[in-house]
């Protein structure tokens, strides 16, 4: 049996009338009667035009550990005082094993409506899931969606880590967003704890603390260091002498000893934050000392991280620097990195683009994680089918009325290689073909028909669960590959930032005739007078 | 020893540059230098004018269980290959016990610079606690004045629950958020989990597809129902009856049979979602007949939810419907409860209020838990002192200035009641003492100075920790009811939702000048040319 990662996920993890319905449905006897819901969403986040699906993994671990123990059933017990006792001996024997699961891969980009979860099991188990299933796809999707659109921005060749851990919506957050934009396209988080849950890789280097906590006064710390070779030297002296050779006058002496000290750790790993007083005037000259020493110990400093400030303009004159130290000193150190982190947001990466900057890297922490720009995704989870009779949900609200029945979804590519559409047909109507054209109708809007002739055709739905896990775990390193390579492969419209082009998502005439006959059959007509 | 509620929330949830930090210390045998770092924000989110503090309980839980146990060390070994193994050893064996931390008690109303902690130890120890403290407060405090700012909107005689699980920000957002609305002043979560872990009140009744799951072929379940004095009778009949008598021709029959199956379920907790079709035309008609046949059968049914619509008409449509019906059958049901739970923000309240209602109830989630107006609290972490010096962190931003040095903090309350100021002394001042005019300074603007002599002082610092555990666990309900005496004796104009009027945080004269003097000595002086 597989645990999810957060110990916190269990059945109770729950609305109450969640428990209070599967308790309706056992007394009226209804529990066992089949039941086919759908999990999905309405709107991209972000005013987008794409989403990525992620929290499958969870999910199945939730279902593989999905049972209430004799104390969880004791606790609601005492909180359903009024209900029938031999209600809660029939929770403690149910777990998914009448359950049978479809969905999309983890990491797929998708689009509203899909299902993208369509669970089929008893009522009232099916009923018991919904809460879980939906905390644990709608912040993974919604996060890795956020790290897509925050990688779109940046570019592919930039380093991108994720830094969001102190500012993110409690620990579990934290650990789910370093995975999740991990997932997304990101390439590191300095998150430990989820470095190693989820073997990714993790980085960082050192605050202002470090910085502040050595002040002029300490001196510098002489302490033995050998070379690359092996051979023991005095390190703070070879700094010494590139700072008389640069002419440096000004800086802050405690930041010079700190960078020293750090150095000393970690002379393969040299990147040092440059702004504690004054990354011009202070910060990068006292790191060029301090690199030019590791250079000549025979290491290669790193770089610079850059966390206040014009990051267009400081990372452009850090640049400058460095070519001037060159030229001063004749040393090449190679590239130096110049990484970035104050306050980053999708808008800012596209101002950086715009200005033109010298950036290698950014640590982007509490808009990525906390989706600033919209903190919740909005997935639902709503009953397609009973007793094989397929059942739709109406509202006033056009926007809110499901599509009912069991479904499966394809997507159709066309001849340039990009994805066309998503088509949603009824699971009795066969799949679509290669070379064959088809009827795709907007689900909605009356007029809006399209003939496809697909050049391929991907079917989206996967069995994922049946009685018991069907699909092994994907690694996320594989789940960041599938979202990587679906990206590059969408149309650009669909992508960009500003009044992105919807991609459709249709069905079949099949199953819009009958979407709509069983409107017309539901809905009220009101009488007026 | 305890443990925080979160299994996630250990020494390696940090940054690894904490790690990298320590080894920085530790390799240049600093680590155990006494060292200070205060923990605070520097504004109040939600464009308020007040915070409230919380986190306090998880973080000496986070203290009481702080140790790297030998697989963590192994793991960070694996990440630092270079590092020297001896770190290691000495990481493995450090604990809590060298610290002492003040802060200010779970629940308090707090104000920008204020230090909510004050953490004091070996550089090492306490630069290592950085992360895990700023994520168990910056959430915690965040959502808890989210919580706070709509019991404010609503008013005190409304009852409110938070139902977020399903759209928080990961399984703990949704675990902490309910612990932390309680603080803040609701009265219940859906959170089965939550309810369990921190024993609070929890509530629930049915959701759309309970309704749905009943359609007008399946008829009505007749099953014995026993009346409140135990006689068995026919309960559908009578709703029947009810149906009749009302002259009701209209509703949709899978809703009714639905409401029955629940009415049977719970005859004491008859709350019934009425907008699953439509809520004047079929939902309330429906529920009323239910209703009525529960007061027969001598229960009290408790009301309606509406989950979409314009909540201030159908509240007042419902609440006349409620008046017809006790007109037309002279059965007095008593108050019924009218609870309101479609996408409720902050705004929404106020704008309620600003139409009028007849919403005695409101669920809400996604707004609250998510806190959509402003997604981070943005706690720091700064180091104060170190080796009995005070440290100042600089930036050309005065806003970033940190106020150096060992601080304590006093609520100073006028004659009125209210309190008139917060005030930060160097430790080595004494305590204001009421009926003794002081002189208080705005940190950072020269003019801005006040005498003050206060009628009442409050301390806001207590010692929270000191080798071990010092204050006892405070239960979640004695910090609500902190929360809401402090809150009913602040100004009301720092309370109002626009424009609040800030609340003064003032420094002694000594701390103000030896701030501004720290600051000369430190800051750079450039030079142009």
């Amino acid at each position: 049996m597989t645990r999810p990662t957060n110990a916190l996920v269990t059945p109770l993890l729950t609305d109450l009338y969640q428990i209070t319905m599967a308790y309706g449905y056992w007394k009226s006897r209804r529990h066992d009667v089949p039941a086919v819901f759908d999990l999905f969403f309405r709107h991209h986040p972000f005013n987008g035009e794409f989403t990525i699906f992620a929290g499958l993994e969870e999910v199945l671990r939730f279902l593989d550990s999905f049972h209430f123990k004799a104390d969880d059933c004791a606790f609601l017990k005492r909180q359903l005082p009024d209900a029938d006792p031999a209600f809660f001996d029939w929770l403690g024997q149910i777990d998914a094993s009448a359950l049978t699961v479809y969905g999309v891969l983890e990491g797929t980009v998708v689009f509203p409506r899909i299902p993208l979860l369509r669970v089929e099991g008893p009522l009232a188990v099916v009923q018991l899931l919904e809460t879980a299933l939906l905390t644990l796809v709608n912040y993974a999707s919604l996060v890795a969606t956020n790290a897509a659109r925050f990688r779109l921005a940046a570019g592919a060749d930039k380093l991108l880590m994720e830094f969001g851990l102190r500012r993110a919506q409690g620990p579990d957050g934290a650990v789910s967003a370093s995975l999740y934009c991990y997932m997304g396209g990101f390439d590191a988080t300095s998150n430990v704890a989820a470095a190693r849950l989820f073997d990714i890789p993790v980085k960082g280097t050192m605050a202002h603390s470090f910085i502040q906590s050595f002040s002029a006064q300490d001196g510098v710390t002489h302490l033995p260091m050998a070379d690359s070779r092996g051979q023991i030297g005095d390190f703070a002296a070879a700094v010494s002498h590139y700072h008389n050779l640069l002419g440096i006058e000004q800086g802050n002496a405690g930041e010079m000893a700190a960078f020293i000290a750090y150095a000393q750790a970690f002379p393969r790993q040299f990147l040092a934050l440059v702004d504690t007083y004054d990354a011009l005037y202070s910060g990068i000259p006292n790191f060029l000392c301090v690199a030019l020493a590791l250079k000549q110990f025979g290491y290669a400093p790193i770089g610079i991280r850059l966390d206040s400030g014009d990051l267009a303009h400081l990372s452009g004159e850090a640049r400058r620097m460095f070519a001037e130290c060159y030229q001063q000193t004749g040393i090449d150190m190679g590239h130096l990195s110049i990484v970035a982190s104050n306050d980053i947001n999708e808008s800012v990466l596209h101002s950086l683009n715009s200005q033109g900057h010298a950036i290698d890297a950014f640590g982007i922490g509490t808009h990525l994680v906390t989706c600033q720009a919209q903190p919740a995704l909005g997935c639902v989870y709503k009953l397609v089918e009973i007793n094989g009779r397929p059942r739709i949900k109406l509202s006033q609200d056009a926007d809110k009325v499901t599509i009912p029945g069991r479904k499966h979804a394809f997507r159709l590519i066309g001849q340039a290689g990009f994805p066309l559409l998503d088509l949603m047909l009824p699971v009795n109507e066969p799949a679509p073909q290669p070379g064959h054209r088809l009827l795709c109708r907007n689900p909605f809007a009356e007029t809006q028909r399209v003939f496809v002739t697909p050049s391929r055709v991907q079917p989206l739905h996967h069995c994922m669960w049946q009685g018991g896990r069907v699909t092994p775990a994907v690694a996320p390193n594989a789940a960041r590959q599938h979202v990587l390579a679906q990206l590059s492969l969408l149309r650009p419209d669909h992508l960009r930032p500003t009044n992105p082009t919807p991609y459709k998502v249709s069905v079949s005439p099949g199953l819009y005739e009958f979407l709509h006959r069983l409107w017309q059959e539901e809905a009220p007509v009101r009488q007026m007078a």
